[in-house]
């Protein structure tokens, strides 16, 4: 089994940290690979970012499925930026690790909290909750008010205001469970949930455990209906290799 | 890897079905069990069945956890007896197969239908929905009609229905995906998928890959807050072998 | 008119409260009687003692309509367990304590707050506040951190700490009036509201009142759909007695 | 206890159905009285009736205060108009006819249908499904498309029509109970429960018990917050009587 | 285009501030003009006074129907009493304030908080965010604590407790923007603005604007369905004038 | 005042029929323009159409910004893509033509059906609804099934379709206005308005319209918080022209 993450971004560094939190969780069949576009913005902290980063990761899955078609995709930026495009251009599952934190923080508590980066991505973070159906699960979604890339260049100031948020979130919101709010969180999860105290769920890792799942269990995105194939049609300048897309299978 | 399923009714023929799927799908290094409690039900056809085999799917993760205990736990029948219950006793992830096969469904397609056994079952898959947060997902909670052993007695007659209710699902609902309706239709979400034409997502097979995905990830029911263990106590008559339970660890 | 109460727990002299509380609001023409099952929890604090509790609350409807049915039932737990349950092995209307009071609390307040005892039983309360459709209803749910038996043994000391959070969800919650979180309060309605300044719901005299209602009105709990009879069928183990089981009327 | 009823529509003959209706249904203890404003329009049947009947509802209302104040009020059409109005002019509970019959229905089915007078009206009773809560309980708000004083001058017409709107209901929208839509309907709930066998939640009766209920726990309106009494201030022109209102007492 | 501004209480000063706001924000092609009914309360703080101020508004639209009919109207009050009644009685469109400042803040922000007078008041807006779709874009609707005629008789602390409130709503709500809630602060909008230093939406002005949009779009209010003119039918008493009424034109 | 709307697909036909439909809508003093990005596909049909013209309208924007900045933006597609992505980069409000329609709509009617083109896009719409809080005010999503391309190429056919199936909407939901679900229909209005027999909003004139109201309140996109200008940082590969962006203003 193969399974791709995609990096939204365009920093490399994160791209190995995503990469490695993958292959260490991976089942032992499972192979992971990782890439990032090879456009669009180096972090991603705003609707703009994600809405030109959805480019990216949708021409990523494109060219993983004309030169070594993966079984499955994940998009490792907690706005799962470009998903249901994404699922429209693959027969094969795509996995936003939003969503995925969301699924299994909801099955081992009744109630969890959000730890992200900056306060500015609260808003996106609480649009996908309503979107996904896990607003009540969902206590707060709280900021850390740390930039994405601090994450790679002052790592260990950044784990300590996430810890420091996160235990805020044990004591006054009534949970029993974080959910980390950034695709660069994904090698932070052990550290944080022992200091906290508390079951942390990660994104990237639960994503790759979803997408074995999916393919385990041999579902695939539905093409019948919302997510069929997008209709080929003609697309001009810069996007004009598009025109005419035929699904790679 | 143990991942124990919990048939809540007491028909035998019907655990080994679940077994059954539960072994074909599971991961190689996956080892699946089943078992059904020694009192209780031979079918769960309503909220009093429901109620009754909360006890026993209580009773066999206990004696589980005493005996043999499971890296997780999985409860298969669509209503998902005495869920928040069994996190509450024991340290182990526990799934039911209702909001597995909703987790899933809701990452392959924007909308699905339920088909289920009896028309009077359909407000309990619909309170789960709401509970869950997956309503808004689901278009609709259809019935077959077929009491759930004539899955076991009458099971050509009973797909034919279940195949029937779904062709309807499809054409009617505006929908993407299929979620079987009962632990018992285990055996039978390839036939159905192939005659529907639609991605079938059934719960049992959907529990034990959420269940390896969880264990894998070393996350596990959350113990502080909401779902902690019982407060020790003493209970009477027939529950006093309950009395001061103490979490087996 | 007879009403009966079941204390869903053992503890007798909690049934000795709910039945005081019962005979004392109940109309002239109105006999209460209370009892509690023979098995089960000595309180319920968790999902597992709701979950365990449920079948000596249909166990003891069902006894009732064989030796002295009664005209309405109700289910003196603030978590309600079993009610649909209950609903469906009787034509008598049966009410849960905790949808009563949050019925009674709609119609005299805006907004709400429930005082309960554990912590750990808010989410109990906030499922049922979606589930009846009162979440809006209701600002918060709080607890006074007392185990539920403490109102027996320790019942100056419990009232104190549940006045103090009445007063702070009277000062902080914008709310008219407070529910009162566990039939084991149904003797401090008077106490509270009195040192509190709101109008206080307890649950247990709201469902005397409710029960009244409707018999007075000819309503019982409807056996078309959802709450029909449950289908007859056999049991097996400690509850074969259930086998085949026929409505008592 | 007195309750008294207002029809908030100024047909007299109305106003005899809905006094009879409510003495018909009370406990042997409870006098039962009933009234119409002078003022207002004689049937209401849409927004323009019900803001201007909600005048004659809180006229009648103060004026009772004044020289006969009951235990409790009930406003008997089914759009509750002045509901919150009225709560606030008066210490003691105010019940409105469409909440009642709601709230009972909620505790007697899983699902409930209302069957109204004319299809403009749908709309008022989806909005008080909203505000209270009761949205999921019911699957839908049906009209019979006939006037509300056909009640009173063709009435086995408009019977005939109301139990085959109410038989479409029973028979297409999967329900456990209807409800009336309308105060003019208060006789006619024995017949149609028997023509269409089901049970018949009709809102006039259902408040007067209610009411009963209320008064029984010594309950009323919150004069805390958001329904205390109105400030007092000066009204001009044809409401200059109600100049510094000071409240009964 | 003629907009005309109905100030539901009946202080002349008060619609003076409305009408100087309604002329300075309007296209050089509009005409504004306003008015307050002879009969009701001289300010809005409550569901009693809502309710009375219903009949005023109407009534101004009837008269101004007959005598110069304008191409929309406002209702200048922010608890939009008798919105859908007027809604009923004329083909022009009518905006309330309220409504149009929720919708004009979700137009610029993704999460605002309304600023209101008196607490009591809090309940009416967060009804009509409910009923109109906006309770998830709005953070809190909270109370500067002020009687709505100090806004006229003691303006300068007014604006002062209002600019306080709407500073800790900048401050702890995680907002965009702030709404007004009360169409007496309609000239105070700048200066709250520049001290606050989020953009504010107030109603008056904002509904002015919208009118000004759906008249030049040929829009009114459905004519079809649940805004159909009221059926004409007998109103009695100090309403005898309303009856058999046909709509204006 | 200038408004440019921006058509999100490449087609220049449409963008004519948009600019035209503006213009012919615009106040006396409103200068409108529209323009279509150079890249994109020629027709927005699904979730990857609009991820990747989300590229081309907010390049439009900050293109319009530098060169000729307007007072508002429209984006002038009915699935609002890069609307929070284009509010971010600009202090001028911009309006997706959905919402505004949406918003439009529930000002004259209680209930509305929005008639799109594809079936596919239906899902669009339904997220849009939850997101911006219409989904109770909208009775149905429903496609006329045909291309967005065919109302340039085979119009007279399209637009019989779209009139079907309004007129099925008015038939068969219960509303009292009808949505057009695509900005190529901008031409239609009135024909279907007439042929239909109902009002029909149309989101090309009406966010003119909104856009002029905002425009003259003075109001434009907060840039506190959420929707602040987007961090500057490093944009790589085909967006690398991004990298270190500063608002135009």
């Amino acid at each position: 089994m193969h399974i791709h993450l995609i990096n939204p971004n365009t920093t490399a560094g994160m791209t190995a940290t995503i990469r490695d939190a993958g292959i260490a969780i991976a089942a032992s069949g499972t192979r992971v690979t990782a890439s990032q576009p090879d456009s669009g913005p180096v972090s991603i902290e705003g609707h703009f970012d994600e809405a030109i980063s959805a480019v990216g990761v949708t021409e990523e899955i494109m060219r993983m499925d004309r030169e070594s078609p993966a079984d499955a995709y994940v998009i490792a930026c907690f706005g799962d930026p470009g998903l249901l495009a994404a699922r429209e251009i693959t027969r094969a599952p795509v996995i936003g690790i939003a969503e995925a934190a969301f699924h299994m923080a909801a099955l081992i508590s009744t109630r969890f909290s959000v730890v992200t980066t900056l306060g500015r991505t609260v808003i996106i973070a609480e649009h996908l909750l309503d979107q996904y159906g896990f607003s009540h699960q969902c206590r707060r979604v709280r900021a850390a008010e740390i930039p994405v890339l601090d994450l790679e260049d002052d790592g260990d100031r950044a784990l300590e205001k996430i810890i420091e948020e996160s235990c805020r979130a044990r004591d006054e919101d009534g949970i029993g469970a974080i959910v980390l709010g950034c695709g660069g969180m994904a090698n932070l999860t052990e550290t944080i949930s022992r200091e906290v105290g508390l079951p942390v769920v990660e994104g990237v890792t639960a994503s790759v455990k979803l997408a074995e799942a999916l393919v385990g269990l041999g579902l695939s995105t539905s093409k019948v209906g919302d997510l069929a194939f997008p209709r080929a049609k003609t697309f001009t300048g810069q996007f004009s290799h598009l025109s005419g897309l035929e699904p790679a299978q």
